[in-house]
């Protein structure tokens, strides 16, 4: 295998164009559909070249989809990836292509004692041939991250590539999140900065990205190219949010979210520094010969509950759809929860491939079943009504009969039966059970503890329940058409939004119980599973310490319980799943120090060990 | 904090002495338990004191338990932690003990954007006080292993201690794994290398443990002193195998497996060279004032299935107990599968722990129900039978006229069903749900797609159908009273092991039958997951190709099944967990290349992009 760094220094021509044409695919590269990416990111090519693009950049592992995971240690995958690589090239015209791919690499001594072979790659395309290539140099390994797991890191932080008569500085996402990489390109004599992206949503996460993007083009002096993708991958989706800062630090172009897009632009450099430290020309500019393109457009940043909305539907679609499952099922409670999940799926699937049932058991509140039946008729999907009573008792007798448990509790019993027909309907009709727990539940322990759990997609498992309302409260108030949803204002009777939570309501066992508000629980969970408060540290901030106390046992407890929920979207800051990873069985309590006592904190206890060396 | 190294070069008198009394303590340390460690450290290092020890080497990450994973994010775990440490380096006496623990650090730029705060640390304790420290320098991230994810790098490769007159290297687990630290320590003067270990078990694990150990001490020409923890944490057990290899790489003490012990012997040291370049001396030795120890045991260590046996045996323990859960709980449906979960909890639990139901359905055999009870009877649990034929009959009829998805099939509601029973009596006797599912039939999809699932453990989830048989003979040939089990020889009824399976023998569905006999199926799934060989590699080694190409796409399309089972032992070199990443969700699938046709073969395709750079 060749190195490519350190590579040959060259005399080159001192760089002469004023703006290069930058094209953005923001494309749907689902992991593994090496055929469909290579479609996907051939017509996209062709798109560029029509366009007169002098660059086109497409997301991060634009080939292989991302994150490919364990697949890149499947004994083909890595060689069919470059085999669409090659095909790809042999596409390339004029317009240089940044494409990602998975690029095997001798394997040197890594962090551990097993080599790594593989890099995380660019490859630069370009009249019929692979004519570059770059190998991310910061691998994330944190959050949802494992990017260590696979790949061996580039060596070189800095190099530019002359393109049509500019330089230009390529990197791969995580690169871009710290200054040595774009700063040493700078230093080599970057007229612009490019970036192929996979960035999974959480809120707010297109703002920290426009301050990561702004800032470095300001620092540097440079405009950056930003190019993500979109679609869901299980836990995580992409949002897309695809941009060009300019070299002032000002977002002069935005691709819309959650939204494949195309965006071609002009994009001003500034003078090359004298001298370029390391060039390689393909060939002379044509920026000066064609008439410059109009001003792109500034796509509007979701914001609020409609940027966590759009982002579930993408990944109740996405997981659906890529699994080949033709029904979506749930079950419909008459609450909040399950009426906003039925509308997600309305939204992200048609509503006829949507599929209610309503259970009623022994003491389910007619008005339930009737808002139910309202709610399924206002969005206009089928709702079976399936009364479980004597189901329930039945089984109930059963095992009363045949063991000495003593009396089954219906608040076991009942939504596991409610499962168990979701389920059997799920398997019968090609469809997938979508689990209504939200993170408020899941956090608590409350959804999974002593019940069977049907296979399925569980998409509020990270929104928390004063998040599940406002959801609600958004989605009722605008019309779906805006979205290209079918189902207009309205869909959710008031009267769900407005029955106290059965937790609340009537909590049947003390244990099952809301230790709080759920405005106090879910500030408290936010402190504790987001920002990773301690519990004096909430205390602190005006919560009770016993609620305080009580919350953080109950998440401490439920690891396993969590464990065996389905997959959900992430939508905050850290969700539970590949973003959150504890040990299933652990004896650690954390607690709050009571009063009067001093807990060691860490400044203190760092002084453990100063003497360090054995001196006899 | 202060730097461990560089570290200041001093003087020091030449060692002099000529054996070091080692001691081991391989210890039962969970996750977590912070206060139940410390207290079972200290009445090590009390123990170690007694016998007039030199050194005492404990586990890695000794205190915390490993992995202690997200909970090193915990806010206060850490410092919670280096309380643990300060108190015990207070006990600390003339024994120097090797105790792991996490270490706070500086972050300094990592391998991402996001430094690591944090070590995994070893701390030498000696005459109340920490006096020394030791970073690992090489942390694994395949397989198990995520330590990237948590742990800035130690930076040091060399340099030596010297204690009680002798010159010690200290590492800890994979730097044993690589030939850079050690040797490093051996230039650097070491007369004996120590490791602090935690290995997780597979078949054949202490092989190449071993092999790695004598190879360093061969290679070194050194004594090399491993110690290693015991029990199971979540997935995967700890099997102990602490050992002793001396300078000419022989097995001179070992530990008994799956077992706590301690060992305690005096290790005869080569001369050290001269000069030595590093060297902190703690006091003047005294190997030289008392009567030397025997010649420790070397144990037995445990092959073929009685390893894997009793691994499963921990791992079941470990689960069921330390989540306080008083019984556990399955279905016995006359099979071999759970009849082994059956044996495996009774041994693990005690028989007054397991509780068992067997629930026959319409077209249940009669004698498998009494092949059930039988098992039942010889191991000494309670069975209970709970016949679900009604109930089975209403929820279907309940199901098919609510909607219209035609007939339910019995084989979907019937393990539904079951689960719920399970789970019901779980919930009221704070049990925990067995779930007998084994390796072949989770890797085909076939435990899952369509199912209920209890929350719980699933003991085989590893375990090819195979290896069941093998278990199962090998158990019933045993007395169990020699590992410390209340059942004897024969549990398991010939005729539950002489039944043919029943996904070989009424498929009620086409798609659920087994694509070839378990033989060739376990085969090419040890070829395809443990392995990583290509389809057409199998099909190279014999194997037929359609049924290669129907195995292998069983096990890709069924990445989501699996996700949602509960956790199960890992006793193969690659299980279904931790140990292997795919995206639930993937359009990649693996084919045997038809005849004719050419695969592109890695080697070739590396040559793709050889022409580096442009050159215009």
């Amino acid at each position: 295998m060749p190195t490519i760094w350190p590579a040959p220094m060259r005399p080159a021509a001192a760089p002469t164009a004023r703006s290069l044409r930058v094209a953005i695919g923001q494309l749907w590269l689902p992991v593994g559909d090496l055929d469909g990416n290579h479609r996907r990111i051939a017509e996209t090519m062709a798109w560029a070249e029509e366009q007169g693009s002098d660059l086109l950049v497409l997301p991060e592992l634009a080939i292989t989809g991302y994150p490919p995971e364990d697949l890149v240690h499947h004994p083909d995958f890595v060689g069919d990836n470059l085999e669409v690589l090659t095909s790809l090239a042999e596409l390339a015209e004029d317009c240089v292509t940044v494409v990602g791919f998975v690029d095997p690499v001798e394997g040197g001594p890594g962090p551990d004692s097993t080599p790594r072979y593989l890099a995380n790659a660019v490859a630069l395309l370009y009249r019929g041939e692979v004519r570059g290539r770059y190998h991310k140099v910061l691998l994330p390994n944190y959050g949802v991250f494992d990017e260590r797991r696979y790949f061996a890191a580039g060596e070189r932080f800095g190099g530019t590539w002359s393109l049509h008569g500019a330089e230009v500085g390529v990197l791969v996402c995580e690169d871009l999140w710290r200054a040595d990489v774009p700063d040493a390109q700078t230093g080599d004599g970057a007229q612009i900065i490019v970036s192929a992206n996979a960035s999974p949503y959480h809120r707010g996460k297109q703002a920290e990205r426009e301050h990561t993007v702004t800032d470095t083009a300001r620092r540097c002096g440079l405009p950056v190219v930003y190019a993500a993708g979109v679609g869901g991958q299980d836990e995580v989706v992409f949002d897309g949010g695809s941009m060009i800062a300019d070299a002032s630090g000002r977002i002069v172009a935005r691709t819309p979210a959650f939204t494949q897009s195309r965006l071609v632009t002009d994009v001003d450099l500034p003078a090359a520094p004298e001298p370029i430290r390391s060039t390689f020309t393909c060939r002379p500019q044509r920026a000066e010969e064609r008439p410059r393109l109009g001003a792109p457009p500034v796509a509007r940043v979701p914001e609020g509950p409609e940027e966590v909305y759009r982002a579930l539907v993408e990944g109740v679609a996405a997981y659906v759809d890529r699994n080949e499952h033709r029904l979506a099922l749930l079950g419909l409670s008459g609450g909040v929860d399950s009426a906003l999940v039925a509308l997600l799926a309305a939204d992200a699937l048609d509503v006829h491939r949507v599929h209610a049932l309503t259970m009623p058991g022994p003491q389910t509140p007619s008005e339930a079943t009737a808002d139910a039946l309202d709610l399924a008729d206002r969005i206009g999907l089928r709702c079976d009504v399936v009364d479980v009573t004597d189901e329930l008792e039945r089984v109930a007798s059963t095992l009363e009969a045949a063991t000495d448990a003593g009396p089954m509790a219906g608040e076991v019993l009942l939504p596991s039966l409610r499962a168990v027909h979701l389920s059997a309907l799920a398997e019968r009709t090609d469809g997938i059970v979508l689990v209504t727990s939200n993170k408020t539940e899941t956090a608590l322990g409350y959804a999974g503890n002593g019940l069977v759990l049907p296979g399925g997609f569980a998409p509020l498992k990270d929104v928390p329940k004063t998040l599940v309302y406002d959801l609600c409260r958004w989605r009722n108030a605008v019309d779906g058409e805006a979205f290209g949803w079918r189902v207009g204002t309205g869909a959710i009777p008031q009267r769900i939004i407005d029955r106290q939570p059965s937790a609340q309501r009537t909590p049947t066992r003390p244990d099952r119980e809301i230790p709080a508000g759920y405005e106090d629980v879910d500030a408290i969970l936010e402190g504790f599973v987001e920002r990773a408060a301690s519990p004096d540290v909430l205390v602190e901030e005006g919560f009770d310490a016993l609620v305080v106390e009580r919350v953080v046992e109950l998440v401490d407890r439920n690891e396993r319980t969590r464990a065996q929920l389905p997959p959900g979207v992430k939508v905050t800051s850290r969700g539970f799943g590949r973003d959150r990873r504890l040990p299933l069985t652990h004896e650690y309590r954390a607690q709050v120090t009571p009063r009067g006592e001093e807990r060691t904190d860490l400044g203190a206890a760092q002084l453990v060990g100063e003497e360090l060396w054995f001196e006899g």
